[in-house]
């Protein structure tokens, strides 16, 4: 389903010649005219140039045409880089018949190498004629954004009178680094981009940007969401914004799940911190913690290490006030450890995901973290040479 | 040699109970008469007991006698820790004849056990009695103070007319939360305390503050540095401080060497930052990158995600001006690849420790921060329950 569960989007997923072999290594998605659009992008300082080009693009929300690869990041490519985004965008622009401004062009992939463009652009028309509306073309373009995903990521949410359906790739695979966090949403509720945007910032603080693999944060991450109207209805925005985070939730969740070098997936839920916006920095410390995320594929529930990590984010906590819980065994009060069933936990721990509860003072502020245990698997294949 | 290579220090290094076996768990070393002293903590809100007992005692920066035990970190104990740290400086101060307040009390090991302090403090007449000035005295102090080190870490400068030696453990073990970074230095060399302090503080930020081996600060880091006066000889501070970084440097060195998890030292070399103390931040946030350093542990000149980790340090980098060196060959400019003899390159790195040199942009910040590979064998053992 992904992008064309919403009505008035078509999509598909193609071979270019970037990968080698058969592999599906491209993605379109296409709506009947220029939609209302709202994205989110990579922080990041060195971000790509297609990242540059989409921000420039999205100065007026409105976007027809999506043009993602996968095989090849187009980053640390400068200048070229740059030009060879442009040139995509103004191909498929010409295809679809929009402006170049009204196409996303999005990169994924090994950061350094050049995208053999103009082999793109010739199957541009044929993937743009080839794209439908049904399941399959859908999960075709799914297939055509990953990388070193396992499986494609899919989701539909179906709210009242509407649907909101995406795809996404990334995050915490066996080489991160080709690894961006893609995602692209497709809604035919009728919404106005400058509402648009707020919703899907918030949905994504509160998914994506909980999700903490390895702490590496790419050059290349977007998402993206276009909403067609196609149903009719404007929705309560109450709803929408539920509606919205539940799909992005699903889509994160499975990305953990599918982190190669991660053998289980804890959730830290954060609470008693001054704001949620430092209990969700606190929260992403503990989780860049590479000790504290080897304890838990040890299944080990090592509540120093959490106290160490917490004791250094240079985040208000309180000492006196930290409790530790793991799979909702309190271990530590009042910043100090307690009596508790140590092989019961371990029991508890050892059986797959889990959860750690982590109080950090008298605050109201809470977070949710998703975040994946290091294995020395992670190691061996991040140190392998491409 | 180490701590009794000095004048005016004697040291010992003798088995109190705490670590089973009949291992050294437990180092005192002592001066004729409170002498003139510095020290650098660590920064955690997490510290443990003995480090805030600690500072306090270098309210007046005077200190006859240390007592460092190895095997309990006495950390996560709260008010009792604290009082187990009172017991034991009110004891050895019994001993030696000075106030409680001229004795640091320090502890490496597992967090969130209690000490025996009985046992210790049974023993440590006998310890203060047995302490002498030769080189195996300070040697076997070197052995009390290790955890999971495989070898005892200790080094002297000979200055103009003065000398100073020092001990030091940890940083980076199989096991860094059992792995405080320990480091106690003597000197003969006649120095006020306030200028002790600053010499010791630039000293430590350029040393043991450069060292980054797996991002994990620990509740009970320390650096202690205490001034007989023996050699009679007040020095040139310049030429002191040059001597006393030298020591540091041999020190955080042999501390990097002997990481167990690691399997080679890289030396990050960061310049055209806007000061050093951001150069120091970008190089430590690139050495904190999981990704960045199972690269190295591959001997990969994966400049792609040493681009993607000073992207999203959040200090100001300047993209268009990167560029990125390994073992002094050019793989980046101006933020993008640029051919070079990969094969050669490997063969350079594969050969062991390497230096990897980043220029952020046209500042005069530089900063030298050195670090260990990412490899499996860290996440085995850390992931190992204890």
């Amino acid at each position: 389903m992904s992008v064309t569960a919403a009505r008035g989007f078509r999509a598909f997923g193609l071979h270019s010649g970037i990968k080698s072999a058969d592999v599906l290594d491209t993605a379109v998605v296409v709506a009947d005219r220029p939609v209302p659009a709202a994205a989110v992008f990579t922080t990041s300082e060195t971000a790509a140039p297609v990242v540059a080009l989409a921000r420039k693009h999205m100065a007026d929300p409105h976007v027809q045409a999506l043009v993602v690869n996968s095989g090849c990041a187009n980053a640390g490519t400068g200048a070229r880089g740059l030009i060879v985004a442009q040139r995509l965008a103004a191909a498929a622009a010409g295809i679809v018949g929009c402006s170049a401004d009204q196409v996303i062009v999005a990169s994924t992939g090994p950061i350094g190498t050049e995208l053999p463009v103009d082999r793109v652009i010739t199957q541009l028309a044929g993937a743009f004629s080839a794209a439908d509306s049904t399941p399959a073309g859908g999960t075709r373009a799914a297939r055509g954004i990953m990388t070193t995903d396992s499986v494609p990521k899919e989701a539909v949410v179906n709210g009242n009178g509407y649907t909101i359906g995406g795809m996404s790739k990334g995050a915490g695979m066996v080489r991160p680094d080709m690894a961006t966090m893609l995602a692209y949403l497709t809604t035919d509720a009728r919404v106005d981009p400058s509402v648009l945007q707020t919703v899907l910032t918030d949905a994504v603080d509160l998914t994506f940007n909980s999700l903490n693999i390895d702490g590496c944060q790419s050059t290349n991450d977007m998402v993206i969401l276009l909403a067609s109207g196609e149903s009719g209805v404007a929705p309560d925005l109450v709803s929408f914004a539920a509606d919205l985070t539940l799909l992005c939730g699903d889509l994160a969740r499975k990305m953990a799940e599918d982190a190669e070098g991660a053998s289980r997936v804890v959730t830290l839920h954060i609470s008693g911190a001054d704001d949620d916006r430092t209990a969700r920095r606190i929260g992403k410390a503990v989780a860049d913690s590479a000790l504290v995320r080897a304890s838990f594929h040890g299944a080990d529930p090592n509540w120093g290490r959490v106290l160490g990590a917490l004791g250094v984010t240079g985040l208000p906590i309180s000492h006196q006030d930290i409790e530790i819980s793991y799979a909702g065994t309190i271990v530590a009060q009042q910043g100090v450890g307690i009596d508790f069933d140590e092989p019961d936990v371990i029991g508890e721990l050892e059986k797959g995901d889990f959860e750690l509860g982590i109080v950090v003072g008298t605050g109201s502020g809470t977070a949710t973290i998703v975040t994946t245990d290091l294995t020395p698997e992670y190691v061996v294949f991040n140190s392998e040479r491409s």
